[in-house]
């Protein structure tokens, strides 16, 4: 009898003998990645779907025979399965851990072939253009030849926009959500403190601290600070009101009062504090502290001008279609900075669609608005694959 | 000859023999504060203006007898002197360093009268109302007998608020700028994560450091959080964009250039982290960690509503004029608070008025955008005291 870890399918890993990245190179390399559907013989119904800061390869579910998910959802698993937007009888739905990460890609928590321990600090400097560089490799190692669509939110949406950039023509479609053109001012601030908070542990030892023994307090509190930046000020509201956490202590008279009423006590544990400090410690249990400072920096280094003149000059090889995607609560990928995108692909005589995610959420709203997004993706997806096989038919009647 | 010191007035002491807080007292108690102006020999010409979390009694300007100013500018000084919003020449205008702070009233650098030493961590939990209760002392010892305004941003509106709640006949018109009825869940995350980097500096031994080594980077930290709070977004992509600092090291070919372009280097160095290490190094020079702790915990205890059933039965017995402004940029206080205070006065029957900052600067516009909150101040301001002086003809007419 399989046990219930067989059942679960896990990432699959890629080994190549190595990469060429913007800044030195890496071997060997490995690519970590999760498949949903069936690539057919001709190799050109894949979708690639991008993860942000802190995701993995999972982003869909898998289903066993009777139609029940095995395992975690995955990330994006609404949207991803049969008779979905990304519908796995019609597509291959890819989805790549990033270079960097530590899901199973090369990265901070790897081993370093040349020592024999892991990277750690050693790790190199990378940039989003390096991570697509990994991704083409699985690519073409998968054997596909035609990218459908490649979708993703935030950092999920910087990987998009390189690939327009990067292979071009192997892109029939993208769809970039809640993401920019180059990180924001405001957006390398925020990351520039949660870095500092890393650092500010007295357990970071300047990224070499011993493995399971990582900075805790430190990225659990750069978790926090991005934690506030992913929702807005109404959607804490909501969800925490001004309720002290149940069993609080410290009496005091004008202190706020529990959800059961039960008490009313004098302290700091708000219930919004309580949770802050609980989605901390959650990602600490499964991130790494000196990853976290890779990816970070790799986004701060995000900007599809640099070293090619503009962002239109980037994207001028690009034919194909464009779904851009806002979130009208977002104060971190504003929808200013979606239209700046989509101005830029109409400006080139691309198609360019525009969908904005009305939701009280901010920038986590593309992980959770999941009929907005299939509302959004479901048609704009099969429409680049009409075009697709009207292209083919084309070829072939040529 | 004078010397430059005896040229610019400082704020002035009064030592109360002790205040009752909302858990426990505090003996002695010491009220720093700043005038600007006379008052008239009724007593009923004054102005109280409440300063915001790192704020200080110096408000307004001195001038000498040439009209120049005195020593560094006040916080809100374009709006405080002759021929000013608050005119000094037809108002008495007063500030007070806020019960907790650390620039002359008492609190945690304080000496404790029971030890010899500082209060430190030991200094006692306070409320807004603490805060107002020790303005009031302040307020009869200088003969005051009416408020014709109260006028206040963010923390400053807190205090505005409680004035209106707790001393009703003493205030004939408020005007609470970009601030809130209850310190939001967001805002109350913000400072608890605030708080952590604090206590994360090892050199915070729980508040007991010695005086003169306080926990910098901390301290530091904490100021960088709230920072990016009080802009927003494209505020800072506007004064930084992707420049990096001049003289930023590591050399790597994606990486943004420094704004004269003499190099394109390789490093986390980039203007906005800059920006934000100098505020909070130039936080920790004029602040103490302990001060920061007891001020921000007692901003999230604010709630006008505790212990007296609701907003509106707060105010009930205030009969003031109110005047609310928002800044539309303002994430960390909305608008939509805004227009929840302007609600309950108007639902009150209170004369309410309303005026928006429009500027792309976030919270701290109440600082910035001299023009609009002259605009609107001055003639609420001045209506109020029309109405002052046509009560007082009524009541000698009487």
């Amino acid at each position: 009898m399989a046990t219930r870890a067989q059942e679960v399918p896990g990432p699959a890993v890629a080994r190549f003998a190595g990469l060429s990245l913007d800044s030195g190179g890496l071997a060997p390399l490995d690519v970590a990645y999760e498949t949903y559907g069936t690539l057919n013989a001709a190799g050109d119904n894949a979708i690639l779907v991008c993860h942000a800061l802190t995701g993995s390869a999972h982003a869909g579910n898998h289903y066993d025979a009777a139609g029940n998910p095995l395992g975690p959802d995955g990330w994006w698993h609404p949207l991803i399965g049969p008779g979905r937007a990304l519908d796995t009888r019609r597509f291959f739905v890819v989805c790549s851990n990033f270079l960097g990460s530590c899901y199973g890609t090369s990265g901070p928590t790897s081993i370093n072939a040349a020592t024999g321990q892991p990277y750690g600090p050693d790790f190199p400097p990378i940039t989003i253009r390096d991570m697509v560089r990994a991704q083409r490799l699985l690519i073409e190692h998968l054997g596909i030849k035609q990218l459908v669509c490649i979708a993703g939110g935030s950092l999920g949406g910087f990987q998009v926009l390189e690939w327009a950039a990067m292979y071009p023509e192997m892109v029939a479609a993208i769809a970039p959500i809640a993401t920019s053109l180059s990180h924001s001012a405001w957006c390398v601030g925020l990351n520039e403190i949660a870095r500092e908070a890393i650092r500010l542990d007295p357990a970071f030892h300047q990224g070499r601290y011993p493995p399971g023994e990582q900075p805790r307090r430190g990225l659990g509190l750069a978790r926090q600070v991005a934690m506030v930046s992913y929702r807005s000020a109404p959607s804490f509201q909501a969800r925490f009101g001004r309720f002290l956490a149940p069993g609080a202590a410290r009496p005091h008279p004008l202190e706020p009062r529990t959800r059961d009423n039960q008490s009313v006590p004098f302290g700091r544990d708000y219930e919004v504090a309580r949770y802050l400090a609980y989605q901390g410690a959650k990602l600490v249990d499964r991130f790494d502290a000196n990853t976290y400072i890779t990816i970070t920096e790799a986004m701060d280094r995000h900007d599809v001008a640099t070293g090619r003149g503009s962002a239109a000059a980037a994207f001028r090889p690009y034919a194909g279609a464009v779904l851009c995607m806002g979130i009208n609560s977002d104060i971190l990928y504003t929808v200013e900075e979606q239209l700046e995108i989509l101005e830029v692909f109409a400006g080139l005589g691309n198609p360019v669609h525009y969908s904005e995610i009305d939701s009280p959420h901010g920038h986590d709203a593309f992980l959770m608005e999941w009929q907005q997004l299939d509302a959004a993706l479901r048609p704009f997806i099969n429409d680049a694959w009409d075009l697709c096989r009207a292209g083919q038919t084309d070829q072939t009647a040529g």
